[in-house]
């Protein structure tokens, strides 16, 4: 029996059986190997979204894994093939979509949100979804994968150029990619962070980081770049106090890269954007050219996975795991292993 | 004997004889005709810009006017020519200057502002500042250049497309501009404004206008483009419902452009620029292409100058007037005469 980990309720996640089915005309029925927790899993987790999430709600969107069959019509892909997902599914019909800017279609499917994610040991996906990971990269980096591509776009949408001075407000899993993301650009990265233990690994992968409990992160900005200011900014902490200090840090013609969600509105310093000519821009998930970049930089080395996995829990415990990052402490990304060792599928492509 | 119109104290203009001296090495000497009241004089008359400007000052940077006398190393210009001053001094040196952006120079002087304005009778400015104008083109019509220049760079900040749709929020002087040069450029507008004789205005000029206070405009906009939004926005009122109008009406990756000035922090609807990856883009002042590009919208009439000037009035009555226009009423652009009949130089000229 294979088996999901489902939302059913604010703070309340169980294990259940997996709904497998085979896969339908260009569908694909995948075994997940490993499932990173975001952010967003947890706003789900918290309750916060259940406007939105029917439960019970198979979470999970950062994975790799297998392909297990294929449905009627899909061509390219075979049983063990290595994989991971692009979680969207858009109408193609919307004006966005219209326009060319099919990942934030207006009535986007984002899978594992909007429909079962992949915290579970088969799921069935669309064919278009998948994207090829090479062999020779391990499954459990590979959920890095997802991430990682956010960081592409978003490094993307912010135009960074190489030796340029970039500031990310908010060193935790996606912050810390961006910075990487953003150095394999050319970009000189400073990362504004209150854990200590997200600082020293953003140190240990050759980055500076601050501390903005501590630290006057503007006054730093300009001793640095000699009062000209920084090139970018991204705000990826989420705090009220983070949008302040990645707008601060600006210098003329600055580009502020909005990464985090910020439920309620904020209050911003529009005058300052006047005076300096800033840009805000708004970056919101990836496309399929950012998630092959992403493999790229994940099996390189680019993005150190092993030193940004901090735990890796079987899916019997993801619910204490939700619990445990909740409440805090020192990590950065804590994955869900889905492997089971009884199945014949993952077991023979492994 | 030649006369200013002087800033002394909140809400106090005096008129006094102007301060002539002959050009110096690279000045020119000019004799203005026509000043425009811009929104930026009324908020130095109202002492808002007090800690700024060193008074007595004397006001205007929007202005026409022709050369009296040329200083020492003066090129290229000779009295009775007809002109009109790009009201900027730069350092060179800072990094915006050194990066390309002199406009907005980290030490800018702001001619009008910073230094003595163009509301007076003689006024001696850098050749450097000085832009042609067209023989055929009437002087109080040139007047209105200046804001033109503005409006020609918003709508270059703002990137606007042949074909776009384009919200303008707010109608008054620079609003209207931008409406007519966004036009200018093939973009479908609409303008939001509260006032019916602005309205009235803008409707005379073959534009759309709404009026906020009964239109719902985020829904007129919805029925307009088909639920896809405007693909541009200009913030022109400086008030916090203009901005959240602003936002609201812009489709998937919509451009915002903030031109009003908001001094104090306003909330924004962060969430919106995340999910439809909005862009926001300050703009302030121009560049001496925004001015020579100005300066032929006003010549060949796509700028209606003669139905956007409410009001000329002479030098000696500047101060009533900038009072009038503080109680607001039905107005558009105010032009203070500058021009003396017994003055050899502009009689000469004119």
């Amino acid at each position: 029996m294979t088996l999901a980990v489902r939302y059913t309720a604010a703070r309340t996640l169980d294990t259940a059986p997996a709904l497998s089915a085979p896969p339908g005309p260009g569908e694909v029925e995948l075994a997940p190997a490993y499932v990173g927790i975001c952010g967003t899993d947890l706003h789900i987790f918290h309750g916060d979204m259940d406007a939105r999430v029917d439960t019970p709600a198979v979470l999970g969107h950062e994975m790799s894994g297998r392909v297990v069959s294929v449905g009627p019509g899909v061509e390219g892909w075979a049983p063990g093939d290595a994989v991971t997902v692009m979680p969207l599914r858009w109408d193609d019909t919307c004006p966005a979509c219209q326009a060319g800017h099919q990942h934030v279609c207006q009535n986007l499917d984002f899978i594992g949100i909007d429909s079962p994610g992949a915290m579970q040991q088969r799921w069935t996906v669309p064919a278009t979804t998948l994207i090829r990971l090479p062999e020779a990269l391990a499954l459990d980096r590979a959920a890095l994968v997802e991430p990682t591509a956010v960081a592409v776009h978003d490094v993307g949408r912010a135009g960074v150029k190489e030796g340029e001075r970039v500031v990310v407000v908010g060193g935790g899993p996606v912050g810390i990619l961006i910075a990487l993301v953003a150095r394999a650009a050319g970009a000189d990265v400073r990362i504004a962070e209150l854990s200590a233990h997200r600082r020293a690994l953003a140190e240990e992968s050759g980055l500076t980081a601050w501390d903005p409990a501590v630290d006057d992160v503007p006054e730093l900005v300009r001793e640095w770049t000699g009062d000209a200011g920084a090139d970018v900014a991204f705000e990826v902490s989420g705090a009220a106090a983070g949008v302040g200090t990645a707008v601060e840090v600006l210098g003329v013609r600055g580009r502020l890269c909005l990464v985090a969600i910020h439920p309620r509105p904020r209050e911003i310093n529009l005058h300052r954007f006047f005076w300096r000519e800033l840009t805000l821009v708004g970056a919101r998930l990836y496309d399929r050219s950012d998630f092959e970049k992403a493999v790229a930089l994940v099996a390189d080395g680019t993005v150190p996975a092993d030193r940004l996995i901090s735990k890796v829990v079987p899916l019997t415990e993801a619910p204490a795991a939700f619990e445990a990052l909740e409440a805090g402490g020192d990590v950065m990304k804590i994955l869900v292993d889905c492997t089971d060792e009884s199945d014949d599928a993952q077991g023979a492509a492994v």
